[in-house]
């Protein structure tokens, strides 16, 4: 049985180190009376303990058990029940909620480490309460005070669980195309009606409650996006007390058979009828859902990260404990039959590729989340908004490059077992299975991309773009000398990045179809410039800090290296890629595939 | 359920067409007799049919029970003992065994075709009779005439099965390490006693006997893999007259419970003294078992193009049905609520990529096929001996990016899929799972990329590499001008491989680790160029009968197009990680990852 231990020497480095978070959070009066780097520390330290000791062990056994659908219930694996319960006791859920209702207000910067660390533990568990973080989201910033009151103190409390409900049989990437219905009852509630697919923890036996968020269409609704509004809708009605009352009809119909996270439930969720409640505007629901949809973006960007983390742990103990042949240049460890496999070449390629990916997404991560908290607490209006900006062009880059590396990174560490990464047993194919469905859901890669180039970049003609660049290059000119280990080859990247995209900027105006050609490189080619923003200020600190912690700093230094010189070429095919422009896929009709 | 059909009219392109075998055939005396353009063609058809209407509607079912162990024996899934007994009447286990004993006698040219069909059918039900080949050609290039005559027969007609044990828990990638001793008996033959893991279709209810070929040590045998001895262990002796005798002490004592190939039985296996006959010299197994192993490394290559082809045929019907969104520029087909998902550029991205790497890789499979053909039946010595240099310098290539691709393939044809596509009943996440498995065993891709780089290029200074790339060569200058479409691209990969090879070269004298960290980004460069000679080949023949058919013609053309602008300037990133060398591999100390 694979063991998970959260990171927490890197994460501390990221926090306090490369990103001064401390700093921050002493600058902004929402936060400073709130945490300060001991309480972030003692909160990194007991998800530690909560995500190792308490999540991990369940992995492999609600894998195999997996979720169960009997007459219309789900049961969770054997001991998801007792950890949930134990788990929410520690007021994990509400970790970076309104503390007016319940939450507890800690910055994004040290939720998303958390998060990191729950996928890590075990991606299934982690999804119970990833949507009910999510859907408080939306519901603090758009609901009436009245639902607000009601409803978020029981999902920060983790007693009640929220779901996201998007998807329909015909409406996936579409979601114009949705049919659900929401009728007006006369006193002010709708009767909804409909059916919705992949539903996340549609139904589970882990809490008193189920609140989902629903998106549906009013009587007088135009078609199309347009026409969607949000509604709140409870698996059991809530009473004036806050007792729970009748069950509303919103029933399970199924539960999906899947390639990996058996142990969490993808419903069918039939709503018969059900009693919901208008969230924010009539009309203007996607919207308002997106407020969850951009948080559950990055959560769902980090289970990518969680899951390479965990592979990356399985495959450093395996590479160092298993023996296989020699060194190159003449055995390393002469008393034994064989060298551990660590020794050989293309064994370090691969742990070290996911490690420099792992550690490149954990620090990327940090920073979105670090400007999260400047969007939410700066007092400056110039300065939230710049972040607002960023958190905009960041957050698809984060989803999508975290899972696809995320993926890589997972495949590596199976293929450092051999064989026996093809057995269940060592959890190294679980691994894969589990971080494949993050690049699907909550919007595949590819919309991902399309979301980039096309509205982040080619809608607003660069100017998010232009923004990063100019923080890039002030890292890198800083007079004080910070940012010169890896400037040249980071702004080398950074120029090419620039170049494509002043080119893209041109197709688009003549070629509708060169944003989505190029969409996915377009990404993949600005993770690994962003990627190299992040090991550069990381080499940058541990260049300064080197003799204080020679292991710690050197690996930094070391992994750098590998990135620049290894990985971050691999923006010149991409880059090539780009530039061949639309014509290529155009050149089959339909029925010549 | 996923529907299978052989992709007929593109293997009589790559077969008749692009290398027209037919022609190769008559020259060649031992094949002249036995096959023709109508009887390749006969044989494709009738494969077509067993493979899409008898095998691969058991793929979905025969995951889902997986083969199951109980009280030391192996149960398959339901309705594999019928298919195979069905299958084996066919002779289609022979297809290209040694006339003598009962084979076809067939050209590897149309048997590579046969094991694409059979893989992207169903990978486990393939893997059942893909060893039975493997070994039967041990034996009948190593095996005394008395055991060649007594197993033969039987293994060709398919009612015994053959296995290869060579995988020990201590010893996998490193063989030298494996510890199963053979002791001499009084009457010649030897009794064997180890255990043997990973051993594919170790035992099953499919055959009357199962016939193992065995890694060993004699007693007196040096240590390390040169003191290895190859035998033949049948589970169940065979009597003079050829009739089943006593049970011999090998047997099974677990299944692996694996991600994927679930109907395959992957057997740990316990010889005790069991009786076992000596297949060629003493303490020269390795060199013999290389005869099945060579044979197993372009089988399992064909499990990834197999694979592919499975996962692209669902992926284009999907992307054909499936609604949702408009097409760039405006709907195309405005009459429905949505255009079909084809029309999208990042879905086309995929299903080109699939679609260029899928046929790419047929083309390349044929390829090798002809070079083995020409090496077991050409009269002349030098062409038998240029044609068995090809062999061994492409088939690690055919093994590694095959696979790698492979699974790239199944993993966007997942993809195009969304949601649907993690959904196991859809069937493409299981060829995600089956293929992986592919990059995995029979060596791994790692250990390919060492044959490769290490053996194959320098260890003979690179002779190899320039025999390919004189034919290369040859081709693009060809005086008729076939070689024009593409000729300048394939020429610049190709320099650009050759000035890589002479660096490594270079580099391999001086530094012990430069094979290792150049091997699998060394292979990838090298594969990218081979399927560009491929994409050029067919390019050639498409352009000039482009009149005759242009759906057909045209698309390939297309996809040509395609794969030189989109997937050949990934060569750009691999020759830069190459040319990074191998420092950056050993900045960390093995504590410090």
């Amino acid at each position: 049985m694979p063991e998970f231990n959260a990171p927490l020497r890197d994460m501390r480095f990221v926090l306090h180190e490369v990103f001064d978070a401390p700093s921050l959070w002493a600058r902004l009066p929402a936060l400073s009376e709130t945490v300060d780097a001991d309480t972030a520390d003692a909160i990194l330290e007991e998800a530690a303990k909560v995500t190792g000791q308490l999540i991990a062990p369940l992995s492999r056994s609600g894998d195999e058990e997996g979720a169960q659908f009997e007459a219309g219930a789900v049961r969770t694996p054997a001991g998801f029940k007792e950890a949930y319960a134990t788990y929410i006791d520690g007021g994990w859920v509400g970790l970076a909620g309104n503390p007016a209702y319940g939450g507890l207000g800690m910055p994004k910067m040290l939720a998303v480490q958390f998060e990191e660390m729950l996928y890590g533990a075990d991606s299934s568990f982690a999804l119970y309460s990833a949507l009910t973080s999510g859907a408080c989201l939306a519901i603090d910033a758009h609901a009436s005070e009245e639902l607000k009151s009601t409803y978020l103190p029981r999902l920060y409390s983790g007693e009640w669980a929220g779901t996201m409900c998007l998807t329909e049989p015909h409406s996936g990437s579409d979601l114009g195309l949705l049919r659900t219905r929401a009728e007006p009852r006369a006193d002010g509630s709708y009767a909804l009606t409909g059916t919705k697919i992949f539903i996340t923890g549609g139904e589970q036996d882990l809490t008193a409650n189920i609140v989902h968020l629903v998106l549906a269409r009013l009587p007088d609704a135009p078609p199309g996006s347009r026409g969607i509004s949000l509604f709140l809708v409870p698996k059991f009605l809530v009473e004036a007390d806050g007792s729970l009352g009748a069950r509303n009809p919103v029933h399970c119909g199924s539960i999906e058979h899947k390639m990996g996270i058996k142990a969490s439930a993808t419903c069918v969720m039939n709503f018969d009828g059900a009693v919901g409640y208008l969230v924010g505007e009539p009309n203007r629901g996607l919207a308002a859902m997106f407020t969850m949809m951009n948080y559950e973006r990055l959560s769902i960007g980090i289970q990518g990260i969680g899951c390479a983390e965990a592979s990356y742990q399985n495959a450093v103990a395996y590479a160092r404990d298993r023996l296989q042949g020699r060194a190159p240049g003449g055995a390393a460890a002469p008393e034994k039959s064989a060298d551990p496999i660590i020794v050989h070449a293309d064994v370090r390629r691969m742990l070290m590729t996911m490690k420099a990916l792992t550690e490149g997404g954990r620090a990327f991560s940090t920073y979105v989340g670090q400007q999260l908290d400047l969007a939410k607490f700066a007092e400056d209006d110039e300065e939230r908004g710049a972040a607002e900006a960023m958190v905009a062009l960041l957050t698809p880059i984060a989803k999508a490059f975290f899972t696809d590396t995320g993926l890589e990174s997972c495949i590596h560490g199976q293929q450092v077992f051999g064989g026996h990464g093809y057995v269940r047993e060592w959890g190294q194919e679980q691994l894969v299975r589990d971080a494949r469905i993050a690049q699907i859901y909550e919007g595949t890669n590819g919309i991902q991309a399309l979301d980039l180039l096309g509205r982040k970049l080619v809608a607003n003609r660069g100017a998010g773009l232009r923004q990063f660049a100019a923080e890039v290059r002030a890292f890198v000119d800083s007079p004080d000398g910070v940012g010169q280990p890896f400037g040249d080859e980071l702004l080398d990247a950074l120029n090419r990045l620039e170049a494509v995209s002043d080119w893209l900027l041109e197709q688009a105006a003549d070629d509708p179809a060169a944003v989505g050609a190029a969409a996915v490189d377009y990404l993949h080619l600005f993770g690994y410039v962003a990627y190299a923003y992040m090991w550069a200020r990381m080499a940058s600190v541990a260049e300064r800090r080197r003799a204080d912690d020679e292991a710690f700093y050197g690996a930094k230094l070391a992994t750098a290296q590998f990135y620049f010189s290894r990985l971050l070429p691999r923006i010149h095919s991409l880059e090539a890629a780009i530039r061949a422009g639309s014509a290529s896929l155009y050149g089959l009709g339909a029925e010549q595939f």
